[in-house]
């Protein structure tokens, strides 16, 4: 039963929670095994919780016992990003500057889960502050990606995206800044959703305002990710970014779906120019066409290219790390290459190429809004590259291309949240070499149901099976 | 009749024109009327669309005897800002680049109203580019304020506040930055609604995610102001700050409020610290504890100031006067004084600064959001000094302390703008001069229908009646 456990969606296991098929101390015992098992190989939990979690499991079995009324994620574990904070469980944020910091809050989207019932399992890795594509850090080393351990999980929610694929939680949270919640899933082989920026509440935060970098839901279904987005979503009073949400259920809408008929899809191979892996981008395509042949959604393949965004996108992430990180200017030095380098490079910006950025912003936000006058969402690959070798900073080469800077080979991802557009990563199929490949689905503001639906297709579509060594 | 018509209300106009008791037309050539007598006085209409005006109201006479289904705004006329596109009317911005400048589209909010109903007047007169709390530019000079056409009317969006209350419009749509829905409507004895960033979509926009500036409605009552409101709001696709109300409709939120019982009111006198009229803030006090007396709301007098965050607003407009700005900076020298000044300021900025000052703005942010876990709403006076000298760029003194800069006496409005909050200009009396002071009352995001309600007890409280000439 316990191996069982671990290998069912997180949808099941709340419904076998409230029928008291399982018990929420069975389920976390469960999770809990499996990381003591899996994680030393893969290092996706830099800290597990397991004390707290069976405290909270007994407390959520003694609800059911009383037949209290249960919350949609009764019982069920979710593992949180250690950029986000927790409330007496050690939070780093990757950074030897915060080795032993132990909040004493909750992230406002910590406190949602667990008041929608959800068990936090422990804290998952992420490069220092979020700043990469691949989940290394000075103070927990590197995640290595479940499908093969020599490989990138990719980043930054590396460790969320590889506890899922490793059956070590059925959900997890985490953040998006440049594609932080997509190339993880897509090298994963999970599904990541960057949510609209406001849906789901930032607290705290070092730049409230900042509408490029959000928190949001990642699974191993469509379903399950709509499910753990419901319970994060809902006006708040605590970000000025709070919206809310314009559909009642997320996860009921998403379920219910039967078919794409009346969706008009567009798939594009490179929106960022850089290129892409002809398998990859064959993998891709492929899972965009079956969506037309088996689930009656209209398709065009079309070329959308958004490169000329990227000096737009690479300003405006060196302002905003200069904000975020204000209070600690003095102490560059200590941090990471990576990031040391975005703060200088965000120091040396004028006002005027911050205005130029601003402005192409603007253009590039029209581009993807006429695109969405003609159709409902965009499919193009999530990674222009299969996973690498996890001791690489980045891959320095794209399809025969040099990359000139560590996020550059991200522009498929980047180049959406230049525009705060909501977007996922789903699997599409697996590469030759038995790799997860991501097909990132796109959207306007406010879609996500749409985006998850045509998700669910795809992910239904195209079944990658189970990593090894996870069976 | 006619004469009547431009003293009604537009909640009564629609209800007319719904009734058969008054057609479009009628009511349009009144409100023409009004203009033709008053306007040369005043200057409030820069522009005025007469022909465009009859020939709508024609249609939508048309329109009510086919019993066509009538729109929400059916034949009430809306007087539009000179810095909002509407689509063959002129529209100059104040300034003399855009001296003959006739868009061939509408802005997305003019289409709304249009959409639903009304029938565009004209345009009104601001300072160029909205830059300036007196609305005066070379292009159209200055606009008067009704109640002493020797005094300024504020801005920017002084022309629709002026227009309103010498009853040439029944409605006016207006933007705010740093308090141009606010002051205008306190000088003018009229209620301005600075609203939540993104309810009302701003289509074009130079800089669409630059959230301290909204459009927003202005009219003679709270529930006009709600009517014009829910005509504005809802999810658009056209806005990457668009979020959908989470209310159905303010108006009647307004219209059905019976008492403020249950209501959690603060007031504070001087949010800014730069010092109140004596005169003013005893005219807001009392307005403020006659909401306790007569309306049962709770009332606590409190000390709440954000002067600290004057630094920070200046900063941060400086840097959106660039983006603004960015594609003519080549042509400061042809810009007005004020507007050159503040781009001038915003190129000399750093990334430091920039970064400083977002701190800053969290902070303040935070300090409104402690202060509304403890209270609904805020009231203060919308501005610290009554109406000055039309010729005066600024008022220089404010309680014995000169102004360092030309902005610096609407502290109390742009203090607000920083943390990007709604908030209200309402009548709350007259000074023994008969100039109308205003009180402005902040909400939470998302609290307009509350904030509205709130209006409505104080104006009705308080009704300072005609201005001279005008009855």
């Amino acid at each position: 039963m316990a191996h069982k456990l671990t290998h069912l969606s997180a949808v099941e296991l709340a419904r076998l929670v409230r029928t008291k098929e399982a018990s929420p101390v069975e389920v976390v015992e469960a999770h809990l095994a499996a990381i003591q098992k899996i994680n030393p190989a893969v290092n996706a939990f830099c800290t597990v919780a397991a004390e707290k979690a069976l405290v909270w499991a007994r407390e959520a079995e003694r609800a059911v016992k009383k037949s209290a009324k249960l919350k949609p994620l009764h019982g069920v574990p979710v593992a949180i990003k250690d950029l986000t904070l927790t409330a007496d469980i050690r939070t780093t944020f990757g950074s030897t500057l915060f080795r032993d910091h132990v909040p004493t809050e909750d992230a406002e989207v910590v406190r949602r889960l667990k008041a929608a019932g959800a068990i936090v399992l422990g804290k998952t890795n992420t490069p220092e502050f979020g700043a990469g594509a691949n989940t290394v850090n000075k103070v927990f080393g590197a995640t290595r990606n479940p499908w093969n351990t020599a490989l990138s999980a990719s980043g930054s929610t590396g460790g969320g995206a590889a506890a899922l694929a490793a059956r070590m939680a059925p959900l997890a949270e985490g953040s998006d800044f440049a594609g932080s919640l997509r190339t993880p899933a897509a090298f994963c082989g999970v599904v990541g959703l960057r949510t609209t920026a406001g849906l789901v509440p930032k607290h705290p935060a070092e730049m409230p305002w900042h509408d490029q970098s959000v928190a949001g839901p990642m699974a191993r279904s469509a379903e399950d990710c709509a499910l753990l987005l419901d319970a994060m979503t809902g006006l708040s009073g605590k970000s000025p970014l709070s919206a809310p949400a314009p559909w009642r259920s997320a996860r009921e809408a998403v379920a219910k779906a039967r078919s794409l008929r009346g969706l008009r899809l567009a798939y594009a191979p490179d929106i960022a120019g850089i290129g892409v892996d002809e398998e990859i981008e064959r993998v891709c395509r492929t899972a965009a066409r079956d969506l037309r042949d088996a689930d009656g959604a209209a398709l065009e393949e079309i070329e959308f290219s958004l490169s000329d965004g990227r000096d737009a996108f690479l300003a405006l992430r060196g302002e905003a790390m200069v904000g975020n990180h204000f209070d600690r200017l003095e102490r560059i030095g200590e941090l990471g290459d990576n990031l040391a380098g975005n703060i200088r490079a965000g120091l040396a910006l004028t006002i005027s190429e911050i205005a130029r950025a601003e402005r192409k912003r603007a253009e590039i936000w029209h581009r993807w809004r006429a695109l969405f006058e003609r159709y409902d969402a965009l499919l193009t690959p999530t990674t222009a590259v299969a996973p690498f070798p996890v001791e690489m900073n980045y891959p320095e080469v794209v399809e025969g291309r040099r990359m000139q800077y560590y996020i550059d080979w991200i522009g498929p991802t980047f180049l959406v949240s230049l525009a705060a557009l909501p977007a996922a990563s789903v699997p599409a199929g697996l590469t030759a070499a038995r790799l997860p490949v991501g097909l990132q689905i796109v959207g306007p503001r406010f879609s996500e149901p749409m985006i998850l639906t045509v998700a669910k297709f795809t992910e239904e579509a195209h079944p990658i099976g189970l990593p090894p060594n996870c069976a």
